[in-house]
């Protein structure tokens, strides 16, 4: 708990007389993050939720991406980049040749040392269909650098629910469940009845028409008839393995 | 097929001289349907689709109700009106004593002659929860006035996918389906999986916030991930079943 | 009835104990469908519902598009690809010489032994506009393989009535009805008043501005005025065909 | 042409030196219309567009209801209000007892001295079934106290379209058309295919759960396939009138 | 009267036993539309309507659009083709070098013999901003092709609204406006408000996020608290300018 | 700065060693609100933001409001609560008698001690027509009672533009303008062009069904071409009157 | 595990000859769930999911309520129903006096044997404002009868965030975290940023006209800058605590 | 007051009898704007509103963008164009080689004699991410071209709260305060209840799915708990900047 210590440091120093208070502040600022005026990377976020602050690359110029995966490497072990592009990945080797690129996740890894995983304790991720990969993956890499081990079910959709019962149990052998899915995203409902673990829903958008960017899905989920189920945003695989490794550490 | 004999003899006769342009015109329409002012009566729709036509009872006065019963009843056996109100029973009631009142499904009848039914050739009809049956009824009262035996399979939602397995000979063994589900509508999926039938699926308004009037439901059930699923209107409980009886009764 | 036969054997093998519980679930799990890992291929859906499972091309990569094509075409006869690229055909050519594309349909077919066709029972496929081919040759060549006889009618929208009514005969001497309509969609309404079959309808994405990509073609078919009317997806010329081509079947 | 006569001479008066800039001012606001403070009333929108002020009188109080119509009538023969309620009606009659009420169409009437109607140039106002008469019969009143002829074409939606085709004399014979509809709105396209006569039409909030309070039938009639169709707010058959009746008395 | 004459003719013949049943029926599809298969093109819109069908060419192939140009522009002197590709130009040009483009409002124009125009009834076409041209040429060049003189009034949004009232006499010299505004769409209600003329209104794609696609000026122009506003489709420019046509040619 | 007085004050005490960490946090807390448990009543707004905290009343009990009035009585001299029904009034009114109850605006008031108004700098409330009273009275007295002067000028709407200009000396003799209008909410637009102060614009839900409860005139608003405009949300007279108030009192 | 050692015994006995097939199936139907016809009591749920299943009354009748709760009663020591009106709890009581009914929360509750809580891992519920006890008391109540000892800090929104601020150390010691919001929903953003465990979001339809029933609240949540947050549909206090009590139980 | 000296004048001198009606109305219109024809230039707007005309370059040609700036340049020492390509850009540097470019921004500059800035009054400028630059630099440039010293305080979004927090004394020294973000838009609700200046609130389109381009965070900005905020439309740095600096310079 680097952070808390420091701000008790502080704040006794402060008491001591041996800072004054323009140094207190100055120094809880730095403690916290960088500041590179056009972005403020939290460092405390790796203490305070396990994992160094994740950089959204998407939106971001090139430039941007390649200065802040720098800083974060150089003040952490394992840093995340999401939805990024191959020209972001080009320019970020440049400076950071141990990065990793996988494309199909649109993901960037640095992983120096990877965590400890608890063999006990995997994360099921469960997808509809084969066009849902590229959320899965994204979910999938996130877990992992974040220590999960994940069991991946793939096109399980429930028009072939035999499909999905006959991977009944090693579903319940995970301890969070992840489930990704288009068109009408029951496939949440459906795995929701059948276990008795948390189950975060990723609706996608992917589908005909009347999808309409992944609404459907959206909608579908947050109405699922089963219990235990709580939905993230649309297409977002990221998020889900976010909340499910908080999940998963949980003691 | 009166309509058409109809039709061939005005025109024949109008061929041999009988009868003038005029007066072609004006049997034509006289022939078709009754014209109240305020309401055209349809009548040869009961040959053009094996039914007369129905009377949609919301939004119109209870006088007018009355006098399309009255009228109806007077020209046909079997007569349906949908979306009535129990005020609207009590008036048709006292012009045609022979009228009954579905409660639950809002429907009017009068049955004078019952259709014969095909035994062979059932629809099953399968709700996700007890709320849904205000819909259920109205289909499975409307499918059995137009000539159909139906089987009710109630309160299957896929939150408990086993209670559905256990009904799948049931179901399987009906010509036709029809899947009523509010929610996130995931039944309709589960089943059109599980069946080599026409399902007919009807979205409903029953759920929490995010339902919308049946929105959920409604894109759930269009975006379904299973072959041979086809959808109707919000809480139209009628027009599944209307569909469900003219492909029931196909040779 | 392949699939159940075989699950007889499995059981009846395992009663007599010359099979144990963990074989048992193996060979169901094999007798169903094949795992490609990213795609599951349901092998039995050609015996639930008459043909083997199509692939929907769009999200998959060109590789696992390939992959399923030539596993599908080492199980079945015929096989059906939709929203297919010409750059996926190429790459399935290559492996696969016997594939045809349809270029304005995106449809992938190999089909080495047509079903046969009852011309008794034709699928008729209605467009109110030429803009809307791409979504009715979806539902006829799907259709075709899928073992129907089809009668298409091209752009006879309701904005020139009289084009529709002189198809009149034509329509009603099909056995189940497919409408395809962008803009308001109103084609569906017309053509349910006019015939006793039943009517599949499709809404298109093809109108100005406040169609807003089919939202008003859907939204109009699902609340036709007419009996006997149903709606899949938007665009879904596909769709449409499974659930005629189901109803042309039954007897 | 009252009001700029009035303008030309104030102008000519105030160039004369007659009356001062502050004068001028004040005589125009004068002529223009009534200040009760929380309400301004438009004299001269009856010579700018044929017919006074018209009183919307949803969301007024009662007593801001019959203050306005006391005014309206002090100074023209002719007053309409709409969307009136019975309460407001029993308090203007005490007050102006030569007003009317028009129940199903909630308007409240005073024709003192009805306006000349051109018997070649009549409105046709047609609606698809019984429930949009309260739409009807307030577009049909408000057109004939603006001096216009109406025929009333009710009930004739296209689910059965021999009711429509059957009065396609009478409805040609008009100058202008009004089409009312909900549901899905088709009966405007299906009409302005048929004239050649500007179609005004009126979508409802009349229909199943999908109709989402008019707006299947507004889009439905925005997208019209139909050329000459223009569309008016939900339920609007007030603004429908007064567009029609300005395009009747064209000349 | 063409195709009434032709009716008639056809009947009288039937009638005197000069020609089959079959035979009339074959003769008035003839006389009605050329039947290319994948279109039906329309000849006695011409009549109905004053115009020959207008191709709409978006989503039809180059082949297509080139097969119906040439054979509307055997039967009829003017044609007119919208939402036309440069591409389709040069197509067209090929077969028919007599076609005209217009760049900005993408349309296609064969004007063998213009229609006479009425100098005394001309159609004003105003516009919010300078980035509304492409849909309000489209309005204009299609009046002008229909036998209406056009006053163009450009850039007047109602943010500077001296622009506008200083073209008041102008605009008020016009028998019909058409409105054409994106953002906000006030434009229609301010002119709404100033005019005793029919006033079409077009609400526009142009604008900020919240615009929506045209969404924000279609509501807002529906809404119109002004009197004698209808609105067309979103970006529709030709459809408005037909409108204002049909009503321009009344007499 | 009473507030910030304090924290001073508990900080040197603090690092005087008069009190303890857990005192330092109990202070803080007790000086900033009062805790009733299910409501945390805010003191100190009133320093930072001018104004104690305002009770939201709808969706609170009788007796959660007549509990939180009663706190927020005692401490300051004036005190507002918004969406307050007549009941509530009654039962406040029984605690404290000095409530006044503002029936069309729905505010609850008590003003022990009125705050100076400088009447150079008014704050002008603008409505499109009489129906907007309800959310224009709300702002006007959650105007006065933060200290403005108030210039109310109704019924305005834009389809009568002269009303509106012959106040434009009154209208730009504010410092402020709070422009509120339902239907299509063109009035912020005209106003923001005529006026070189801050535009406060209130979207309302008055008006026809394609109004969707506000959100025409929202986006219309949202959208406006004119510069100097910006919006609160639906029927939120309260919140224009806030936002306009504090720029008033800007020095 | 109750369920899973029925299966493996009527298994075995199958196996052992000393049960048919029909005996298997129509044994473990039984052991499944009660079934009343209109609705179908899924017993093992209480095993699967560490509760049994729960009533959701609205939309049922009365009759229904009160047969379901009776049946539930039999079979377990605990039962919940959700959305229940006062009507049905005075029909449930005469039944099963032991019935206790919480208005604000709308739920009914019998708790024979309360469940073991573990005082070491509570669910801090934390509100936005007073206005969304309603569905906080429906979540509170919910989980402590599943077995959670609960942290309540209601009216913490983020406009006066101080009060938030204060809170952090007693929000921090929860095992899970629920937070409820209307209007713009900003508190599970700011509170997912501020701990390290997992956080469930519950929308309300608590705010003026553009909430939307919500819909800001649940689009604002789902769009959470901060990690660790997913969301449940609108209003619906039970879902998430369900969700809360899963993962607060694992181990 | 240059624009009413001249109306002044022209007044005058009318009366006078110097120049003639027609002459009025001529002089009065050249005054107030240039007519390019397809755009009307309104050079009084600098008068009214502080600033000459802002060019809205999207939607316009390369060609009208260029007459434009060169027109404004003309008649003004500074000009702003907004939404503009660098294809635009590099036009108009031939024309007016002093433009500026500001790429993240897509503004097009000419500032000839910078406004004076008042070091007093500042605006802060807010984000919650990186990503919301493009928006953030054309709020900051346009605020600075129209005479305001702005304070950029880049990435301190919800979800790390003490970066915000850290900035609070900088954010409370501005005068305006403008908060950008994407995603939930919380950012503007917090500052909100944390400053007691006016809060101008910019919904962006950065974010997933559910985001709907823009809607998610608009939504939120609208139902801001928060007294204080007015929201401007999505991605609309520009107006908000105008806002800001209309307040900025009131006195």
């Amino acid at each position: 708990m680097k952070y808390e210590n420091d701000l008790k440091n502080i704040l006794s120093e402060y008491k001591a007389g041996n800072i004054a208070e323009d140094e207190v502040l100055a120094r809880l600022q730095n403690a916290n993050y960088t500041d590179l005026g056009f972005a403020k990377l939290d460092h405390n976020r790796s203490i305070r939720q396990g994992f160094p602050e994740v950089v959204y690359c998407e939106g971001k110029t090139i430039e941007q991406v390649v200065e802040i995966m720098k800083m974060l490497a150089s003040k952490h072990k394992n840093v995340l980049g999401t939805r990024a592009s191959e020209e972001m990945y080009e320019a970020v080797k440049k400076e950071l040749p141990e990065v990793k690129y996988h494309k199909i996740a649109r993901l960037l890894t640095i992983e120096n040392e990877a965590l400890v995983k608890d063999s006990e304790r995997k994360i099921a991720i469960i997808t509809a269909g084969t066009s849902d990969m590229p959320i899965s993956e994204e979910a999938a890499i996130t877990a992992e650098i974040m220590g999960n081990e994940v069991i991946r079910i793939y096109d399980v959709g429930v028009a072939g629910i035999h499909r999905l019962l006959d991977k009944l149990e090693l579903i319940r052998s995970a301890n969070v469940v992840i489930v990704i899915a288009g068109m009408e995203g029951a496939l949440a409902s459906v795995v929701g009845g059948l276990v008795d673990k948390p189950v975060i829903a990723v609706p996608t958008s992917v589908g005909y028409g009347a999808n309409f960017q992944g609404l459907s899905a959206l909608l579908g989920m947050l109405n699922s008839c089963a219990a235990g189920v709580a939905v993230v945003n649309i297409d977002n695989g990221f998020g889900a393995a976010r909340m499910a490794s908080i999940i998963n550490h949980m003691r």
